[in-house]
């Protein structure tokens, strides 16, 4: 039997403002590290190292708590929460950004819980990466640290950006931010460009087209799952990777073949994510769900070999 | 054994001026029913249906013979060859159109000879949905009938076009072309909605993120190629029908997983299409190289199904 451990998650916790063609909600729950945990949280424990001001209502935590999620490490302090209000048009692979209060994130240092130090499996969401190297340098000699950004970090702190990708293992983007990053309108180019700049593995998160992984074995292409509707893509890329990391840690095996099978399942709970705003149907999968839309997904990838 | 059949190619033949930021080439072979049947050529017999100008090359005319391209069909009448005058900018999906010249493929009226009449596998390549119609009008009874079109047509000939999807078995349309076409931003309804029209099944052609295949029994994501660099990206879409409907004849076998695997085959002739200028690449593939291609496609695409 698998070897479960758990995954040590750092990001934001927020509350968002949503508009899409479909809808829209006010403070409803978010952020990177809320829908990463959740998502990680189907596969194996989680500790989540992040922040809520004095107006996080309860019943998130509650929530949080109810999926087996350890918040030894969320710190409550005065004033309120992050808060980030946006919108999507018919072109949902493009956020756009109407208001951000960092509020108490703005000063948010990253405390490792002395009981997290020991953890095997780390997932770095999208924060600022100085923070992101903070936390690096509270953690033990992980065995797979893996990170996640987004093109602001890009425009305004390259190079602890590049720093960060100098130390972890995997590193997550999605395509226009591979591309930014590196400077090359070639994907495949400027995947592999990222892989020498440090991570050992590049995933390469291209939304309704699915995901391309790079390690030093080549490529995997993984299909997305097709949605006739995509209600609100907020979390996408957060519940992407943390039903990666969160599959990883439950089988504690990096091998190549289980990094693809983390790819796949990481989809499969990004799908779900966007059917509904906020954690309205991610919060409520069951092992059936996403062991049903992981098989539809290798039968949509399938093809027999040459006989 | 599988029981070969010839296919069926009517389309363009042209003489191209293409720049892309990796060169550029004069006066080169091209034209979608030109890309379709060499790539067909790789599986079966062709037997291709166009016109040429005066002007149209000797050397030309040997290389298509060479690949065993019957040429009955071929017109060669007064008059200068269709020639496209066009450029790529670092976005590759993009073709920017600087002259249209189409000569005597004006006046072209497809004559489809008698000995090509009982064809079981026919592709209308990219062509006025006008002379799509005139082709399926002329043939008796085949076991599958492909279309393909463009931007163009949709815009100056829609009803022609509906009229050809609802008489086709099979349509591809890149992306682009089937959001525009269905109204629907969303890729999966537009697919679905193409269906609805007619064909049975349809094809989005997805560029460097690969293709959809949707039929009755569901979807079909197939890969792309990884290629750090593509060099000219002109005769994508026709090599990739061509190839698929070439394996398609050469097995005569419509069943489902077998389309699968055409789509793969296609993917694979198109990938090395854009390799190169014209038919540079294309025009000298060797069985071998087709085969170990579609190897690879087949590891980039693969992952474990659950225990």
């Amino acid at each position: 039997m698998a070897n479960t451990q758990p995954v040590l998650i750092v990001g934001s916790m927020a509350l968002d403002n949503v508009k899409t063609p479909f809808g829209d909600v006010k403070d409803a729950l978010g952020g990177a590290a809320v829908y990463s945990s959740i998502a990680a949280s189907y596969f194996t424990g989680v500790r989540l190292v992040g922040v809520v001001g004095e107006d996080f209502p309860d019943e998130h935590v509650e929530f949080l708590s109810s999926r087996g999620i350890d918040l030894t490490g969320m710190q409550r302090v005065p004033g309120q929460t992050f808060r980030w209000t946006g919108y999507y048009e018919f072109d949902m692979n493009q956020a756009h950004t109407l208001d951000t209060n960092l509020n108490v994130f703005e000063r948010f240092r990253p405390t490792i819980p002395a009981e997290y130090a020991d953890s095997q499996y780390v997932f770095l969401a999208n924060i600022d990466p100085e923070l992101q190297l903070q936390v690096l340098d509270q953690v033990k000699n992980p065995k797979l640290t893996v990170c996640d950004t987004m093109n602001f970090w890009i425009e305004s702190k390259k190079d602890q950006l590049l720093e960060v990708l100098k130390r972890v293992d995997i590193a997550f983007m999605n395509d226009a931010e591979a591309r930014e990053l590196c400077g090359s309108y070639s994907l495949i180019k400027a995947a592999n460009m990222l892989r020498e700049i440090g991570p050992k593995v590049v995933i390469i998160k291209k939304g309704e087209h699915g995901a391309l992984m790079i390690t030093k074995d080549g490529f995997f292409s993984a299909p997305s799952y097709p949605l006739e509707e995509v209600k609100d893509p907020t979390g996408a890329g957060d519940s992407f990777a943390g039903g990666f990391i969160g599959y990883i840690a439950s089988t504690d095996d990096i091998s190549e073949p289980n990094l693809r099978k983390a790819v796949v399942y990481g989809t499969t709970v990004a799908s779900f994510n966007v059917e509904d705003f906020s954690l309205q149907r991610l919060g409520s999968l069951t092992p059936r769900d996403i062991a049903d839309r992981y098989c539809e997904l290798k039968q949509i990838a399938h093809f027999e070999a040459i006989e």
